[in-house]
């Protein structure tokens, strides 16, 4: 059973939005597990404070390398990879979260206050990820958003794996229009080809409204998903 | 005050995660406040369904633009933009957060299933925006991490302002590696440079390791601070 568990100062977030519509199933019927480790059960002083000033001065507080380092090595990994949620670390990709959903789970690490000594990373095998160029009050629900982005694509948690084929960054390219009923909302009808049942039409021109997209709103994408061709079309293939 | 209001058809799980330590302290002392609104309210039908089929055929469910658009505009925006989660919107950046977190507040529109006809877009003022390169469940736990980067430069939210001036993206740069007691963790000691005492030496260490960090790891943050120079020091300014 894929199994993630967090290392934070707020276990009791968790699982929170994890548990909700499909994910909560899908741990339901037992295809992944969450559980906490409270790093602070890793103090080492009645105050149960995990922190100290930031050597060489600056406001906050750093989270210190010897209770976060008994608080990693408590954990059995089997495996897992531990990554630790920074807007230092790499941007989180689909692929890398293709990558993880396939494997036994993942160990995520929360960070707070104004950051971690870096004495964690160096003595440690942690991959530094990010979901994102912004900066966040906590790792916490920035972890959240990496263990639903791998969760809904552990094998059973989406009830039709058909659902993954057309999604965006499948192929490289962000996802084409959706419309439903009505036919006609305020004046706006769905598109004729739509309503045509014409299944090469349908595909066509979905396949040139997500390259249309992607090329007027990811030029980073685009430029991308052109450099590498039709092999991009293979969605197993590492992205350059 | 500051807001958000939340449209999603999962108004259970919210604050949930936005009412820890700083954030829940924010709402408490009356920085900001978040409240949401059930889609669901807006069914034109006695099950309650806000979905329909995807025209054109496909997997899964598509969000109906009628039953969104009645939700939408049963709220009082006051002036704040109105933000759909999506992989097909325009990456979050600090940049953004700091613009948002200096207006009125913001309404956040949640997709789920396979997503949102597409007339709701067309017919409404709505900046799409994503939180990464990844796909999610649902675009609840995007909204948390989109809140959460906002309010926690809220004015009032963060105890001292001078914790914000040294974080990743201030610059154009990541964050410098922080450092705090014990001196030597399992063999490692803090960087001696930090306990000289001397302030400018530190200043420039930091600044160092910011751009050797920011090099390594982020090139495309690097050619863009390169390009941008000294004007990228200015914080306000809108990055190229």
């Amino acid at each position: 059973m894929w199994r993630a568990t967090v290392l934070t100062l707020y276990p009791e977030l968790f699982p929170g939005p994890l548990d909700a519509s499909v994910l909560g199933r899908g741990a339901a019927e037992g295809h992944w597990a969450l559980d906490t480790v409270n790093i602070r059960d890793f103090s080492d002083n009645k105050y149960g404070s995990v922190d100290d000033t930031p050597a060489g001065g600056g406001a906050g507080l750093v989270m210190r390398a010897d209770i976060l380092g008994a608080a990693i090595d408590s954990i059995n990994h089997d495996d897992r990879p531990l990554l630790c949620l920074t807007p230092r670390g790499a941007p989180l990709t689909q692929h890398r979260a293709q990558a993880l959903a396939a494997g036994p789970g993942l160990v995520a690490l929360c960070g707070r206050f104004e950051g971690i000594d870096e004495r964690v990373f160096s003595s440690r095998d942690i991959e530094e990820v990010s979901i994102g160029d912004f900066v966040l009050a906590g790792g916490e629900i920035a972890a959240m958003a990496l263990i639903e982005a791998c969760v809904r694509l552990v094998p059973g948690v989406l009830g039709s794996a058909s659902s993954l084929g057309e999604e965006s960054f499948e192929g490289g390219l962000l996802e084409y229009p959706q419309y439903t009923r009505p036919r006609e909302f305020q004046g706006r009808a769905i598109p004729d080809v739509l309503l045509s049942g014409d299944h090469q039409r349908i595909a066509d021109w979905r396949d040139e409204q997500r390259k249309e997209i992607t090329r007027t709103r990811r030029p980073d994408l685009w430029e991308r998903f052109l450099a590498d061709g039709p092999i991009r079309r293979d969605k197993n293939k590492e992205p350059k």
